[in-house]
């Protein structure tokens, strides 16, 4: 028997299977091999092949645009939206829109072209987290934008265009759904309960234990009650922030400590696998400190969406969470 | 530079770009080939494969799951919920389940393993089509179901796991949410407005026709103005009506030619995509026959989903809608 179970902050359902446990076989994998590209934008030596740069860490008075860093922010090449213009909100009869404004840089974690968030020290991840944090400090002074969302793509199927490891960074002039849908949600359970959301999840799983991966002194990785992906897992920091910008250093170095540990854990139980990392913020204008708090969603790519999905918003979720917690708590680091 | 376009039924935004025609090789195409299998479940002489039918057509005397049938309609052998059981609503703690209660069903729309809703004649779709209203009216009939989607998969890409064309029918104890968000925007729309939202949007595309497909006595198919994906296409009865299930017969075949024709078109200039088909109908138990309006879209499978979607439910749309329609309207049946 399924069974139908329902994310407490956003109020979304998903269908998963508790009754047998799925073999790694069961899913199409294509394993994220990172392989060799002599004209890679992103390796140290090829500056001059990305625009100019935005941030740079570990140079020792080297010029920007040229080799001698271990952390470069750029903005992207294609941009999905541009800073330069006005937004330009006009109507057409029925329908709404606005000019594609907004700003696409990226995060290039490493000069080494085969470095993955799994090699790279936690040094490394922790100057990736902490690059991304200034430049959304940077970017939250334009007025225009209301939401900063981060994310990576890691492997082709996972909808990396670039092998190179790298975030990207993507301020928005609208709050989207699913940053909407998680602030609602957390409102709505604060005006009932005067409690945050997140903070009851992380002290009922902390207490229940099936569902947490791992944990340490400030973040727990858990796979969350209601996933809508095989092996979705949450970090949650323990202590309540709206913001991942306003998070103290500790919780950075933690954070990198955490991520590492689970994608090393993932790595080795799914083979490779490729996956998406999302960190879930406040939307920048927006008082909503005492009721949501910043996460971090990891989701490697084991499954399809298909028509059920498209139709209802509804997702088929073959793998439970408790099984998917314990096989990634049985491979360690 | 691109657009930020929102739909005017669920609020959700895209990312358009209009500013450079993509060619159809910038996509990851993976042609949607029907495979010979000798072992195909859904081929005529193998009904014993199948679980015990619940509806054929065309049969002249002959026993049911012998051969001698132009449609048949099976349970799915390995169905997402199941139909036996109680739902058992409960909690635990802060989250909500209930059991995978529920009906999934598979309507095999010609005994011929090669065919498809492409190359089938027009009556024989409309038989497909037909025999999903027969089953979602008797679906209805159980009152523990609230929403019933019908959809396919077209192509491994696409999500199909049996090569042999087929729709699917899942009836659910919930209403999901993308139905709940079309359901509830349709509302407010009505509630503000005093009328149908998809009624507007037909009168308006209609007179603009930059997004008009195709269109027939009873039927429009058309580019919306924000579509998530490229070579979206809906397919909207002119006819107000909140049920697919409640059309008269003869909306059925002009639906059928529609579909058919839409197809060929895009099977043509997509070079035979893999596509999902949804049909969206009112959620069962709702008074929402004012202001909801059935219709179909139908999504080429181009592209792939990545981080930037999952963290914010904001689709990146690389072709216009107008790109779109005109690229269908060129390629002729």
């Amino acid at each position: 028997m399924s069974e139908l179970r329902k994310d407490c902050v956003t109020g979304r359902w998903v269908i998963v299977s508790t009754d047998r446990r799925k073999r790694l076989s069961d899913f199409h994998l294509e394993p994220a091999q990172v392989t060799a590209d002599a004209d890679c934008p992103f390796c140290e030596g090829h500056e001059q092949m990305t625009p100019r740069e935005l941030l740079s860490y570990g140079r020792q008075g080297s010029a920007p645009d040229t080799p001698g860093w271990t952390l470069r922010v750029v903005p992207n090449q294609a941009p999905v939206l541009r800073v330069e213009g006005s937004l330009d909100r006009q109507g057409e009869g029925l329908f709404d829109k606005m000019n594609g404004i907004g700003a696409h840089e990226v995060v290039i974690e490493s000069p080494r072209h085969e470095a993955t968030l799994t090699t790279l020290d936690e040094a490394s991840v922790e100057q990736a987290l902490w690059a991304c944090r200034e430049r959304i400090q940077d970017l939250k002074r334009d007025m225009r934008f209301r939401s900063i969302v981060v994310f990576k793509n890691h492997g082709a199927a996972a909808g990396a265009a670039v092998a190179h490891s790298h975030l990207q960074i993507i301020a928005l002039p609208i709050v989207p759904r699913e940053v909407r849908d998680e602030v609602d949600g957390a409102r709505a359970h604060f005006e009932t309960k005067e409690r945050c959301v997140f903070c009851d999840v992380l002290r009922q799983e902390i207490a229940d234990g099936r569902r947490v991966v791992a944990a340490n002194a400030d973040m727990v990785a858990l796979a969350p009650y209601a996933p809508r992906f095989p092996f979705e897992t949450w970090i949650l920091p323990r202590r309540h922030e709206a913001r991942f910008e306003e998070a103290p250093r500790q919780e950075f170095a933690s954070l990198a400590k955490m991520l590492g540990d689970l994608l090393r854990r993932m790595h080795k139980a799914l083979e490779m696998p490729p996956y998406n990392l999302l960190v879930h913020s406040a939307p920048v204008k927006e008082s909503v400190g005492d009721y949501y708090h910043w996460h971090v969603e990891v989701i490697p790519k084991l499954t399809k969406m298909a028509g059920f999905e498209w139709a209802t918003g509804l997702y088929l979720n073959p793998v439970a969470p408790e099984e998917a917690a314990q096989v990634l708590r049985d491979f360690r680091a």
